[in-house]
C-alpha cells in the first residue's frame, strides 16, 4: 500500500472539518471535474493504474467523500459505489447542483447506515466527471482534454482505481462494499477479485451482466450523444462547444428506464401541463414531457457527455461469468464473504430474475447469501428512494453483521 | 356520399389489374409520398376534412390498396387499420423498400384472411407519408411542402379520412375493421364513431388511451428529431436536408419497445458482432448495437420526420374515454359490433392490462365481445409475425362471423 495517511488534497470532508461556505457551493460541472472541492489523491505517472483494454493511465486522481470517523482498528469502514450518473455526493450537498447528498436517507447520524457508527467512502469513479480522472480530465501528453483519447474502461477498472484509494486510505479490509445499478455491478467486482478484503457485499437492484435490451438502451443514448454535431467527434471542449441536446435526448429515454409504467401512471399519467386542454402543437402539453425536458436540460449542466460514453460502455461490457471462463459461480468459488442481494419488484432494467443469478450463483458454491426482492411500484429509482422495507432490510443486514464482527454500536446519536 | 365507383387514380390494385413491373419499384420515399403508386384518392377544396383541432385541410388525398374483389351486395370489405410507420403495402410489394406486403403471412388467398372470400382496404392514414396527405404533401396554399404548417391531427381524424374513402369506394358498411397498435386505436374509434357501419371490430395488441410511459418515450423520439440540426424547424425539404440522424436515434429508442427483453436475448443475448473479442471503442461490437443501428439507418430512408412528429402525436392524444365524457364504456353504449379484442403476453407496450380495461367497458355495456391474451415472448411485434394462436384466433373470428353474416365461403384458393 502506497500511504497511510488520509489527507485530503483539496477541500472538506464533512464531520471532521469545516463545512465549504455556499459561496464555494455552484461551481461549474466543468470546475469541479478538473479541481474537485472533495478531497481527491493523485497518483503518480511512475504508479499508473493498469487496465482491462492493455493501456495504462497515469497520473490519475481519485476524488471522494468521506462521512463519519474511522475507528482506531480501521474495522468499520464502508466503500459505497456509486450509479452511473452519480459522484461521491453522497452526503455533502453537491457542489455544482447546490442538491443534498444522493443518500442522505440512508447514511448519516442515526439513519440506517449510521455515521456514528460507520466511516462511509465514497469516490467518483475512474471515468467520472466530478474531479476523478476521466475523458474530461486535462491528458499530460497533450495538455487538452482527453476526449476520445481517454481509454475503453470497464467496470473492474473503476474497482482498481477504488483498491488504489482504499490502500492510500491505509485500510486494509472493508467491512462493507455497497451500491445499487452500476453500483452493484462494482460491488460484484470487489467480491470476486479482492473477496478477501471485504466482509460484507451488498449488491442492490443490479446483475452480474448488462442484458441486451439494457446495451441497446444505451446505444440509443450513445448515437444520440454522437448525432448531436456540438459533440465535435468528442473534442467539443476544445472547440467551446457543448453536445447539450444530443445529451439531454440521451438522458430523457435513460429516465424512462429508471421508472415503472406505475410509477409514472402515478407521477403523471396523462395530466396537462399548465392548460386546460391540448394545444394541438408539439410543446410538453403532457406533464410527463415536461418532467423529461427538465430531466434533459438539467442533466446537461452537471454531467459531461463523453464521460456518459465512456460510462455506458464500461457497463455495457461488463459481464462477471465471462470473467471466469463463463461461469458466474466460480466469481466466488471459497467466498468468505456475506452477501445480502437485492431486488425490486417493479424493477424491469435490473428486474429480480438477474438478482435471482446472482443468489443462484452464491448458492453454489455455499457462500452465506441472503436475498430480500422488495415490493415497490417505483422501478429501478426505488434504490434511491425512501422505502422502508428496503431501509429495514439494508439496517438490519449490516448492524447485525458489524455487531458480530465486534464493530461498536454507535455513538450517541447526534 | 360521394362516389360509387372504385376507380385508382394511379397504379395498380393487386389481383384486379397488373402487377407493376419491377423497375416501378425501388422509388423514393419522397416520390411515394407526393405521387403514390397504389391507388389513391384525391378529394377537392370544396369537400374539405374538418379536423379536431378546428382547422380543415383540402384538397386531401387518400392512397389506399386493396387485396380481393368486393362481392356484388358489398358485404365482404375488411377495413384494415396500419400502424405507426407501416402503410397501405400490406399485401403488394412495398415500392419503396422492395420488401413484401407487411402483412402478407395474414390476408392473402387461402390465408387466415383470405382474399378469395374478402375484399382487404388499406389506406395510408391522414398525416402518412406514403401518398396520403401529410406534412411532406405540397400545400396548395404555398405550393411547398406542409412541414410544421400541416395541422396537428389526431386518431379520429385518420378515421375521418378513411370514412371518405369508404364512402368513395360505395361501400355502405364494413364486415370488418382490423388493425394492431396504432391501428386498433384506429379500430377502437370506427366503433365508437361509426358502429353501424362496423360489423366486427378487431382491435390488437392496443390501448384505448396512451399511457403516460409511451408518451415519453415518443417525446424521446421527436426530441431526437427536433434536436437535429438538419431538421431545420420542419422545413428540411425545402433547404434540400434530412435529419437523418435524429430520426434514426428516434427509430432506434421506438424499437427497443417493440421487443421484449426476452426476444432480445433470444435473438443477440451479448453476441459479438463480426468479431472474436470487446474492441474498446465505441463501434458496434454487440449484434444488438448493429441491428439498432441498422434498424435507424434503413428506417430514414422510407419515412418523413416530419410525419413521424405528427403521428406520435395523434397517438399521445389519444384517449378515447376523454371523448366520452371520461368514461370508456360510454364510447360503446348500445353498440351492435362483435368485438375480438387480442393481446400478447410479453407486449410491454400495449400490455394486457390496456386490453382488459377495452373488454371491461365493452362488458360494461353487455356488447358482443371475446377476448385472447396470446401467449408469445416475441413483445409487441408479435402482431406482425406468424404466431400460431394469434393467426388461428383471428381467422376463426373471422370467418365465423362472416359465415352467420352470410358472406359466401372462399372461391377455390389460389
Amino acid at each position: 500500500m502506497a500511504s497511510v495517511t488520509i489527507e485530503p488534497s483539496r477541500g472538506t470532508a464533512p464531520g471532521t472539518q469545516a463545512t465549504p461556505s455556499p459561496e464555494a457551493l455552484k461551481r461549474t460541472a466543468l470546475e469541479e471535474a478538473i479541481s474537485p472541492t472533495s478531497p481527491s489523491v493523485t497518483f503518480p505517472a511512475s504508479e499508473p493504474l493498469e487496465l482491462d483494454c492493455g493501456k495504462s493511465i497515469g497520473p490519475f486522481t481519485v476524488a471522494y467523500e468521506t462521512a463519519g470517523t474511522l475507528n482506531a482498528t480501521k474495522t468499520n469502514a464502508i466503500l459505497l459505489c456509486h450509479a452511473l450518473t452519480m459522484d461521491q455526493y453522497f452526503f455533502r450537498t453537491n457542489p455544482v447542483t447546490g442538491k443534498p447528498g444522493w443518500w442522505i436517507d440512508m447514511i448519516g447520524p442515526g439513519k440506517p447506515i449510521d455515521t456514528n457508527r460507520f466511516f462511509v467512502i465514497c469516490a467518483n469513479i475512474l471515468g467520472g466527471c466530478m474531479g476523478s480522472t476521466g475523458p474530461v480530465s486535462i491528458n499530460p501528453a497533450t495538455q487538452l482534454h482527453y476526449g476520445l483519447d481517454f481509454p475503453v474502461i470497464t467496470i473492474r477498472d473503476m474497482v482498481r482505481a477504488q483498491v488504489r484509494l482504499i490502500d492510500h486510505l491505509g485500510i486494509d479490509r472493508l467491512f462493507a462494499v455497497l451500491g445499487g445499478s452500476m453500483g452493484g455491478m462494482q460491488v460484484l467486482e470487489w467480491a470476486a477479485h479482492f473477496g478477501d478484503r471485504v466482509h460484507c457485499a451488498v449488491p442492490i437492484a443490479t446483475a452480474a451482466w448488462h442484458s441486451a435490451q439494457n446495451i441497446a438502451f444505451h446505444e440509443v443514448g450513445r448515437q444520440a450523444v454522437m448525432a448531436d454535431p456540438e459533440w465535435a467527434q468528442g473534442r467539443y471542449q476544445a472547440e467551446g462547444r457543448v453536445p447539450r441536446r444530443g445529451l439531454a435526448v440521451a438522458r430523457m429515454a435513460a429516465h424512462i428506464t429508471y421508472l415503472s409504467e406505475a410509477a409514472l401512471h402515478a407521477k403523471f399519467g396523462r395530466n396537462l401541463q399548465d392548460r386546460d386542454s391540448r394545444t394541438f402543437s408539439f410543446s410538453a402539453d403532457f406533464q410527463v414531457e415536461s418532467y423529461l425536458r427538465h430531466q434533459g436540460s438539467t442533466f446537461v449542466d452537471r454531467f459531461d457527455a463523453n464521460s456518459y460514453l465512456y460510462i455506458t460502455r464500461a457497463m455495457d461490457y461488463f459481464d462477471l461469468a465471462g470473467e471466469f471462463d463463463g461461469v458466474l459461480a466460480n466469481a466466488f468459488r471459497g467466498t468468505k464473504t456475506r452477501f445480502c442481494v437485492v431486488s425490486f419488484t417493479s424493477d424491469w432494467l435490473y428486474p429480480t430474475h438477474e438478482s435471482r443469478k446472482i443468489v443462484q450463483a452464491l448458492n453454489a458454491v455455499a457462500a452465506n447469501v441472503s436475498f430480500v426482492e422488495v415490493e415497490s411500484d417505483k422501478g429501478h429509482d426505488a434504490f434511491l428512494l425512501e422505502e422502508p422495507v428496503f431501509f429495514r432490510t439494508i439496517s438490519g443486514f449490516i448492524n447485525s453483521a458489524a455487531s458480530r464482527h465486534g464493530i461498536a454500536p454507535a455513538r450517541s446519536a447526534a
